[in-house]
């Protein structure tokens, strides 16, 4: 069906009739229109921008990549960059900018009035995932000491700018915010009433050099749609709104997943980064956890006359060492994501260590019953088989107490507890419990 | 600090003087009062529920577990009761109903008026998880023939309880959803305009059985704050918040991150759930891995007579299965999420592949190399130190290989590709990655 829909878009191109353009896509939404968009070939990109009103192409853009939004704004006649430029809202001209070669970033800038051009070098020169980065000029801001008349006067003529008009930010004399209203309740007043007299104080604001996990804690925790970001002398300089905090939470827990994963995070979509990137991104992990891992070898050969006597020890080295590792990376991710999102705090640490090894415990003799009947059914004397339980037991116990602590001490020195992946504590796990079993067996089966 | 306020609002409610009570709530935000109210001992937080104005004393309400919703409003003055279950929002209600003991429920259910408290049993009677489930009935709805005039009078009126006054939902004759305006554009608007002239058909809507993932996307993809809900004859039944969302968000990103770990997800937040029921959650997945690891005993006792001729065969073994396992489980969890997502879909299947065996390409090599190494510092011959290395080199790219496949496979078959947790593909690639290993050392080592 797409696929007819933009068959239909070329047709009504060719015909270059603005009517039937604009009928057409009034029956979309802009994501939609941005979708078909970009499955046009360049020129007719260029026709169907340099055809819509420059409001609603700007719109469109937004819904576009960086690169294409800067392929089409690059190829068009200038009236209508200028224009789209500074329909564009300013997160989106932000991001565009600093996606693009500086040279080109510059060539864009000029098509913006000056005071604007200067909003937008100030946006561009703060931290990347900081607060201030993520934020947009585009809001209504009103004084004190205005009537709700006044600022409904202000509303409309502002507001085709703003991106959220359901909140007005109100600003002091030196441009300091000092509290929040709605629109709503500026609707619902009665004339005359200043804004001072209802304005609710204390209004929740980030700085502007806080981390963007830490702006999606606050602004969940709130419920906000948009949340104000203030420089250190309180002065206002945006908000960000919440549908460029949702790109911000997938991208973070995306980050977790691949840290978790045991490999650096990505910075980029999937596909967007080739064979090589995927490749540098994962073998530094690998090498580490191959250093470490590399220490089984010698432990094995540190036993290898217990292991020549009884060959059949051999046999359980996988299961155990696999069993221990799946303990420690269940209870590392259930732990790694529960800090993530503020459920557990380092406070709690002795409560998560009684719980975690408690369900260790229950677990450890679940999978020492079921060793003792895996080493029976592989036909093994009951001395080995009782070192293949007992060591079942113990190795799940300590890989729980492991997973347990790693990621709170982490976290309480401020490193990401995500370092502690699944194949960081399979690695840990696998070489401690090579230990373990070799101890029980020289102890059960005196070798 | 945090103490000493609640010292403070512990001190005033003694005092019993509403005045101060307000003076001092009107200092802090929602949230934050709730946070020192569920700090208090139960006959302070009931006095100080029955001393702020109801409205408020709702709103503060909302933020807290439904455990403590109940036990306050279970233990109020009735009159105190009927006026916060008719303030709350009607999700929150759902939420709550749906949270106590089915005869709790029904008591806090006859202090609705009946008209509302069937909407609420409309609510509560959609599957879990879906849009139904989510909705709220707390919106401005107006309908197509009235003018921008009428719509702002009835605002006016309804604007006090619904949860978002930015958008107003414009309703035909039998109470279809026909179209979507903002309170921005009625502001903007002329007097005297009806809401038909300008209203935007087409509005995006999600139906009430669609589960909540789809609609997190539906919501993201079109930047929207709140989504309406219909039913199959697009009559309108509530909207979705994006803050409601973001909870979702977290919840199922919560999830996967569960089951990449290789546990069942928890259906609460982590201290929420005993030792037994974290061991329940574990333990199934842990005894399919333990049997699907078992077979490693078996292909070891198999290869018994290679293994007693050429015991250091077995130092490597943990190193071989581990590094295999670190491989599939960097690659597995980036696609779940890439798929999870939305960044590839079923159709990439062969691009994806081919990215990921390049990729294992060039990490077997490495990772060939570096066993070479380690093979020589341990001291083995160079027959066993070739063996190793060349199994380290195919066993890296085979579980490239699968860990690319199978996530793909899953999520065309509709199942949940998290089900290819890290510990399933660890466990996978040891059993297979021994077959290479020793076939490796037969042939090479001719035993």
């Amino acid at each position: 069906m797409e696929q007819i829909m933009i068959q239909e878009l070329k047709t009504i191109l060719i015909e270059n009739n603005k009517e039937y353009l604009n009928a057409f896509v009034s029956k979309f939404q802009h994501f939609d229109i941005a979708a078909m968009l970009s499955e046009l070939e360049q020129g007719e990109q260029l026709m169907f921008i340099s055809q819509v009103p420059i409001p609603l192409g700007a719109e469109i853009l937004e819904y576009l990549e960086p690169e294409l939004q800067y392929k089409i704004l690059d190829r068009i006649k200038d009236d209508f960059t200028s224009g789209l430029v500074n329909e564009m809202s300013s997160d989106m001209i932000v991001n565009l900018l600093l996606s693009i070669h500086p040279h080109q970033a510059k060539k864009l800038m000029d098509f913006l009035p000056d005071d604007y051009r200067g909003k937008i070098n100030t946006l561009m020169n703060y931290e990347p995932n900081t607060a201030g980065r993520l934020a947009t000029v585009d809001y209504i801001a009103a004084r004190i000491n205005w009537t709700v008349d006044q600022t409904l006067h202000h509303i409309r003529k502002v507001g085709h700018e703003a991106e959220i008009v359901s909140y007005i930010y109100v600003l002091g004399s030196r441009g300091e915010l000092v509290g929040v209203v709605s629109l709503k309740e500026i609707i619902l007043a009665r004339s005359g009433t200043k804004l001072g007299e209802f304005v609710q104080g204390n209004p929740i604001s980030v700085p502007v050099d806080m981390h963007q996990e830490e702006v999606v804690e606050v602004l969940s925790n709130y419920d906000l749609v948009a949340i104000p970001v203030v420089a250190q002398d309180q002065r206002m300089i945006g908000i960000i709104t919440v549908d460029d905090l949702i790109d911000v939470i997938h991208e973070e827990a995306t980050e977790d997943f691949q840290k978790l994963g045991g490999s650096q995070p990505l910075d980029e979509p999937y596909f967007k980064n080739s064979v090589w990137s995927l490749f540098k991104k994962r073998i530094g992990w690998l090498l580490i956890l191959f250093v470490a891992e590399a220490y089984t070898g010698s432990v094995l050969r540190h036993y290898e006359d217990t292991l020549s006597e009884q060959i059949a020890l051999a046999f359980f080295v996988p299961l155990l060492i696999g069993t221990g590792g799946n303990t420690g990376s269940q209870t590392v991710t259930t732990l790694v994501r529960a800090l993530a999102v503020g459920e557990i705090q380092f406070k709690d640490m002795f409560k998560v260590f009684r719980k975690e090894v408690s369900t260790g415990l229950c677990l450890g003799i679940s999978m020492g019953s079921f060793a003792l009947i895996r080493a029976f059914f592989l036909g093994v004397n009951v001395g080995t088989a009782s070192v293949v339980a007992i060591s079942a037991l113990f190795i799940v116990i300590w890989a729980s107490m492991v997973a347990a602590v790693l990621p709170m001490i982490l976290h309480k020195l401020k490193m990401d507890p995500a370092v502690v992946s699944g194949p960081f504590i399979t690695t840990l796990v696998d070489g401690t419990g090579l230990i373990i079993y070799f101890t029980m067996a020289k102890i059960i089966l005196h070798l």
